[in-house]
């Protein structure tokens, strides 16, 4: 190969950034990346200068021949480029802390993802990436789209059916935290452990799991049920599901899982949290000042240790393992959001689902799984059906759309909150909803 | 013809009783009924004597050569019957009671359907409908078993799952009840109205609506939207449905749909009802006693009025209708549980649906409407679920998967108020419910 | 009602014609037609003329008041019909004959729906069919479209698919014929006989049948396992399916099922008649000569029995019929080809299929039959590929495509032979196939 | 680990042993053998004994610990075995010719896997691997078993429809060979050529084609169009698919397909072979009794080269590469026939496909592939619907059901022919099918 692979990170001033750097340094002997184009807005200028001059220092530290480019000219970052990442956040933290304060008043949990606070993170989001995929159509027609941004399960989904573009993935740490978890709970290295996911993102179950490719789930599945907490990843703590419930459903949870299984203590226990010490937005916010705090240091050469307590395990490892098993064809078993293609009956070839897929140069190829097991069927339907009116809602620009997507989700269950909850939030929003106020985006 | 239909009753102590005898005696001329056999058990005997000997006065006035049995002894009542229709209830109005209180007190509602309610009406009723089929197929092989017993959809699936008859229908009033809305709404007669239903019981959607064969869904909506109280059905009392949700989800909502449309709306109505005048069972109870009271009157020879408060509006019609179109191969369109397959996409063959099918002498054939609305898929698949594990637990008596069917249920969506709940009311149903004590019904 | 129905019959000079309007003076009282159009083009004006008098004649005899319009122009007999029915057939019987003498050089049966010849009548049938639609749209936007001509399988296929118009039916004789033919067989007027119909035009299974709505299958079964002709129907004559096959296929075929099941003595037979009588095509002109010149005669004012020669028994029967349900909002059963909507398994919603139907004012709604039967998957779907791929090439003009819609026929399955034929034919109707000749029809 | 794996060979006696053999030999370090039991029936022994004696000498040549076990105990083989394969011939290559040469006075070809032949020997094939999975249920139930003997497609669904154990896979070496002619023709190494195979066994399609994870599908289809003989692989020789043809079905088709897109020449073919130079049977045995002098040998000590002839090129490749990837959970990509579970759309989840899947040490996860191309459903689902007649055939003995097979088969296609080729076909193969004579199998 004549030249190295080309980069380019939407919402590259994110304090998740080194994280990612850190994973291209350390697989740079089998992904030759010799350009990251980092891309922020105008906002995020001071942020994108921070954490670049940190990624340029990891890079100089480690002594590879990869440039790091800061930029706000998202065209120049696109042209040519091989990979495409994105991991921004339109509104920033900000209108996180909405999406999860305004369901609160209404006794409603605001779930960044599956409920009020992702139907509106969707919302804002979708016509920005539609648009960066027209820019990819014409600027790297080859290239692929990772997509960090949640809610990645709905994103994916919109870029499936209303872009042009068919190189796409949705990524999320969960599945991979599922496993690491696993792995731990059976005291082995996780490399040994495998675990069949299907389901969608943030709502994906394991339907076997696997120590050494022979299935150990009766045997995790009791592990857990005799443990205090057994919700399986930390990130979000569980209170420990009824042992009843876990032996009868037969299949791995997921933490997001709380949300739909555990609705009323959830959504306690979210609610006293907001009070005492603020919404995990306002929490991170904090955290998000001491982390840029920390990268203005010129000392720093390293990802900081503190940029774990930020969430977001894994993502790095995710995101170049994938990355690289796209570029060097390693045909590996990754679980990723892709377009499902006949793999879960019942859900529409081209939706997205997050399920165990072969990583190809070709990109993702869905593991047949068939038929879900019963008792899950139904709350897997239910999300995928907010999903696509949630991303109808936001190419159109449809209120009536978006009240339904609420109505429909089981968070909410009312068409008279959804709609007072969406018009408090088209308000609060406005500024990054114009096509709910008679603007689109266009070119 | 040589001899007359003999139908058999279970439950035929039942104050719905005198709706049925009349639905006989008004379609007489086109339903040869010979012999009426109303079966009840033991501690029904006495109002099986007092609603029997009214519907014997009804017929004498009638002047039909029509035999009205009463008796506790069903395989008599069984033998070459040729309609068996149900309308039992194990446990009677007590029972109710307790499914409609028990879950107030975990601030959930019982629902005596879909609900926990719903779920342990099933799991007493399942196992003697399962014990009935098993005398039919002895005793009356070639008889239709019409199915009034609430839930009627889980009923109906586990009929088809579990027993070896396939000549089953569930009947329920609310299509039927749905169309009369529409007509009194558009005030024209019901007959010139028709809707394409599709969904399950108690969660059946109109898909389209007719008048005179022409498609009136979007007037119907538009004026629905526009009234105070616009949930179709008088029997449940909604509040309106948002316009923006109405007009989004673009389909006729049945009223059981406020369960889970309006579920915090649907709590707060039932739990002070329950406080001010007693749950609906309690309700009904006083209505039954003083129903009883009148079918004593010796002079009573018509249905009273009184009857139609207890709810159940159009259950003769419906049912009796339903019996004449088989039994005259009417090739009609009516809304029953049924096989599915293969009409509504997504949905197993093999599993019960509430759809519009054509009547005939071989049973009801679906009409096919291929992928429901994106919108209802998932409530659609979540109650499914719940059927169908609850149905497997009222077979097997185990606890786990009663905990499982309730925990997947949207009025719970909780394990731990899901185990609560089915502790407390597996001890309260204890004598209604062997099955999960070690002792299993057999022949 | 204020103004009776128009009816446009593209094809209007056929010799059909007087069976149509047999139909349309039968069912007056229930279809109050006001207007007929008789559509033709330039070559058959003469034909028109004659049988458009005929037609004049056989109204007044009935004594209705039904205008007769023998015109060339379609647009002004398509402005605002009510139906259109299309009886044409482009390239008159000429192109038939060479749709049927050409493969039989190669060994191979003409076959005028299913076969090389169905392919070129498609070719040159459907953007016809297509511009006719087109047309449709501006001038009768809520007619139907009844199409009669063949292949009805392939062309209500393109028009589901390339067309902007819903309201279509494909019809055929061959299923009301199997009826009649059971119905002669029991003895027992055709009345009392449902076939429960399923699969594609020319491929259509009774997957039951019953008389007074009672399964009588096993006994049609071996009844006609007994007779030494037991192919159902008359028009094409079987030699009798071999009694083990019948009974293990255990479905009711269609007389076109002898091309497939019977291939080789099919083949031989065709070649044997058309040696000695010539090809169906070129009988049926004799006969049409001889019909025309029938119809000359000023006082002839009915339907002339030699037409029933002609074949086509029950197509006005059929297509009146199927009118007159529409019209009414009947709801009765009747077997047309129309869209799928997953009433066959396996077979794509927007596919076309011939299945039994409930016919409302809204159009035909296919009853649902799950999965097909094991054994005869695999020819409806042969037959659905070879629809699409033909379809396909008509509509783009692809010769591949047409060498690939032979190969996969099971009537050549060899890519050579399907190469030679479709030069072969290509040539011999170039005049009517514009759209491989670098020549589109466009308005 | 403590022991080595045991493998047990049915069918030892066969010429191909020797293959198998040097398969465990070079793989022996990734699959550390330690017993293998070559099993055979009595008259079969003196071929066990001189192919046994082979394999002992190219294991002591190989200086490698595993211990060669020749037996006529079928059970004293199975029990404990890690690996069963299946390599027998019911009725040996006399059977095989009966096979090939009946059909041929019938004008029909006897093809042995998807024809008459096929058929023929399924029936006497199927209850024999029956009855050695009711062994490995009870002998070994936790052995793979890895099924060669053909027609795989058929076997490996009657051993997912009729038998208790799981853990089947059936194999072929068309898909290998494909990926190998692709390669040849790319002038690369065949490791870097992967094709996404999808269809049943010898009814397999490459729906695309990757050389180092890019497509390369349009550059093969366009060069293998240009060549003469473009039938992909060897073993058959075709005659050029025309390039209309293959360019309009755009996919990598298998040899086997010659048989049904070239029907015509494929008979013509094999009959002059026939004549020429005996049936591919009679071809064989004479090679067979070369190859068995050869053997006799007791200075050879490594597979001689002229077993290359006997055809089964890669045969032990992809048997030991499957075995070893199972055993070692490489979760690498092979075609194999197995349970298709939602990967193929339209076939149901429990039959047999062949397709590309992840080999996981819990065997084969095929990769979804959705809706196959519209042009190839039709022959899949055909010959789907055979195999799974020809299955329940031979597990009744229901010679009804073998006439529908064969009508229903492409081959075929007529009743009557298929009638007189399964008299005469049972006659001539009675002993081998006591289930077809009043005699079942039964242990
Ligand atoms: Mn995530
Ligand atoms: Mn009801
Ligand atoms: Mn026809
Ligand atoms: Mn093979």
């Amino acid at each position: 190969m004549n030249k190295g692979l080309k980069i380019a990170t939407i919402g590259g001033g994110s304090s998740y950034t080194p994280e990612l750097i850190e994973g291209f340094i350390k697989r740079y002997d089998e992904l030759p990346v010799s350009e990251i184009w980092l891309v922020d807005i105008e906002e995020g200028q001071e942020k994108l200068n921070i954490v670049g001059n940190l990624a340029k220092r990891m890079i100089a530290k480690a002594g590879l021949p990869i440039d790091i480019h800061l930029t706000l000219d998202r065209a120049a970052a696109l042209k040519d480029a091989d990979f495409v990442t994105t991991q921004f956040r339109v509104g920033l933290l900000d209108a996180r802390a909405k999406d999860e304060r305004i369901p609160l008043k209404y006794g409603v949990l605001g779930q960044e993802t599956n409920g009020p606070g992702g139907l509106f993170k969707g919302l804002r989001t979708i016509p920005v990436i539609l648009d960066i995929c027209k820019d990819m159509e014409e600027l790297c027609p080859d290239a692929w789209l990772i997509n960090f941004t949640n809610p990645a399960g709905m994103v994916t989904e919109a870029v499936l059916r209303y872009a042009n573009i068919d190189k796409v993935v949705g990524l999320c740490n969960v599945p991979i935290g599922m496993e690491m978890a696993v792995a731990e709970l059976l005291e082995v290295d996780h490399s040994r452990i495998r675990i069949d996911f299907a389901g969608l993102n943030h709502m994906v179950y394991g339907l076997d799991v696997y120590l050494d490719g022979v299935s150990v789930k009766d045997q995790v599945i009791k592990m857990v049920t005799a443990l205090d907490d057994n919700s399986f990843v930390k990130n979000i703590h569980g209170f420990g599901w009824e042992p009843e419930f876990l032996k009868a459903i037969n299949v791995i949870l997921c933490p997001y899982h709380n949300y739909y299984y555990k609705s009323r203590e959830m959504f306690e226990k979210v609610k006293q949290e907001a009070e005492a010490e603020g919404t995990r937005a306002e929490v991170v916010q904090k955290l998000e000042k001491e982390l840029f705090e920390l990268y203005k240091d010129p000392n720093l050469d390293i990802k900081p240790l503190q940029l774990e307590k930020r969430g977001g395990a894994y993502y790095s490892d995710a995101a170049v393992r994938l990355i690289s098993s796209i570029y060097n064809d390693k045909r590996d078993i990754q679980p990723v959001n892709t377009r499902n293609n006949g793999a879960i009956a019942s859900i529409p070839d081209e939706s997205a689902v997050e399920i165990s897929c072969v990583i190809t140069k070709d990109g993702p190829k869905p593991i047949a799984v068939g038929d879900l097991p019963v008792p899950v069927r139904g709350l897997v339907q239910q999300i995928k059906s907010f999903e696509r009116v949630a991303a109808e809602a936001a190419v159109t620009g449809d209120r009536n759309l978006a009240v339904l997507a609420l109505t429909i989700n089981p968070l909410v269950a009312s068409d008279t909150l959804a709609k007072q909850i969406v018009d408090d939030m088209l308000e609060a929003h406005k500024k990054y909803l114009p096509q709910f106020f008679g603007n689109f985006i266009t070119k």
